[in-house]
């Protein structure tokens, strides 16, 4: 698999820090942690450099990204061309959009990843704001309007809106009132200490949990009022855990065995 | 709409409490309170009989279940004769179905509510123990067998497999687990201060929140190992607020305008 992507839910455990490692090349990889979402970035940042150098990265740095002037510095970029994997830390999404959002290093980083130069990784709010529309908050209960907010991701992966800790905190009435508003987008809620790694329009399932994917596209009937209960009939759900393939363009999990099963067989 | 059921998911507030009274026959309603679910239930009996008599029913009074031999006794079958509503409170769902199964008193509700004698509600356990399939427990997140505990109900409403608190406990998880190990039951999970509404196999919403069917049996796959996540690709998923009717042999919603909207417009 030729991952480009790879999205955590948060928690993510050393089964799945191992696998960016490997995938940003093992002993050669030179790894970037972006901690621009966390409240503490410069712990943050360390945790993660210690990690993956414990689990047998060539390199790792953190590169500090605090301020828009600092995104659009030459320094930034220079670090960002040497390196083979990039990885974004948990925290708040929207710090991430409003510091780096259409700076020289959203631009970078979105040239890196499509030719395949780098492997981007991000967990929690470094997942979040991978899609296209992102969920920003809301936790109320309900499948309402006012149950989610959103706003534009950094879309490396367009025609998704992705929500994170999933199953841990009970988020998929947020999940169906966003696709319920925008049933373009497929809605993939990514479990804790699981991820999705994307390889062109598909993804696989890695790590202990499951995607839940909700496709309103199929829905016969949505109505979203202003306030109060949204009606939504024959939305699709998928569970899928580690060794599913699904097929993004398609709305669709890829029929077989799995790839995991795959790989053990060959 | 003719009602034999009335189904709550707990904290039914007065505008659900007011319909079943009506639907009990108002000013002409003999309404009895089963709490046998309750750990205290004098209280919760003596709690209901009160606001069913301020909400204007003509007679309430609370029958004492405590144990298998009281519904045995012909006493009980004396005061169920003469009810048009019997009321289930919450509490524990397998208190209800241990006291009660297979009783006299079991078998005498089965008999009133098929011959239209009387309207039978029930909320959160008194709600859960209306399947044929009943969720016991089971709170631990994610897709998973051991996910969800599942026992027989006393089968009210064939084919269905309710959960209460639906929207509050984030509970759709647990609904999926349930209906991904048994296909053939249609997930109604209901909020609270929410009710379906049964006439024949159709059901109508009624409440301030939502009731989301889970229908695992559109799946193109399901695989439930005995521990860890979950397969179920192609489920599909309605969310419906008040008004929406549902047709539950068809396992699809009732198309057009919700009743509500066709009551004010006649």
């Amino acid at each position: 698999m030729d991952a480009r992507l790879m999205i955590m839910g948060g928690a993510a455990g050393p089964e799945l820090l191992v696998r960016f490692v490997q995938l940003a090349g093992g002993a050669a990889a030179r790894i970037v942690v972006i901690a621009t979402a966390s409240e503490t970035p410069e712990a943050a940042g360390a945790w993660y450099v210690d990690r993956f150098t414990a689990l047998g990265a060539g390199t790792a740095c953190a590169l500090p990204l605090a301020t828009r002037a600092l995104a659009a510095a030459p320094s930034a970029e220079t670090v960002l061309r040497s390196a083979t994997g990039v990885f974004f830390t948990g925290g708040d999404q929207e710090r991430i959009t409003t510091v780096l959002g259409g700076t020289a290093t959203d631009t970078l980083l979105q040239e890196l990843v499509a030719s395949g130069a780098l492997v981007l990784a991000g967990t929690s709010a470094g997942a979040a704001m991978m899609s296209a529309t992102m969920i920003v908050g809301g936790d109320g209960p309900g499948v309402t309007a006012d149950a989610v907010r959103t706003g534009p991701g950094l879309e490396f992966l367009p025609g998704v809106l992705i929500d994170q800790h999933f199953a841990e905190r009970g988020r998929l009435n947020r999940l169906l009132s966003a696709v319920a508003r925008y049933p373009h987008e497929l809605g993939l809620g990514i479990d804790e200490d699981t991820a999705i790694l994307t390889d062109g329009d598909r993804f696989e399932v890695v790590g202990s949990g499951a995607v839940t994917v909700v496709d309103a596209g199929t829905a016969a009937e949505i109505r979203v009022p202003a306030t109060g209960p949204i009606t939504l009939t024959g939305a699709c759900v998928h569970v899928l855990p580690a060794g599913c393939t699904f097929h993004l363009t398609g709305r669709r999990p890829v029929a077989g065995v799995p790839a995991a099963e795959r790989e053990r067989a060959a």
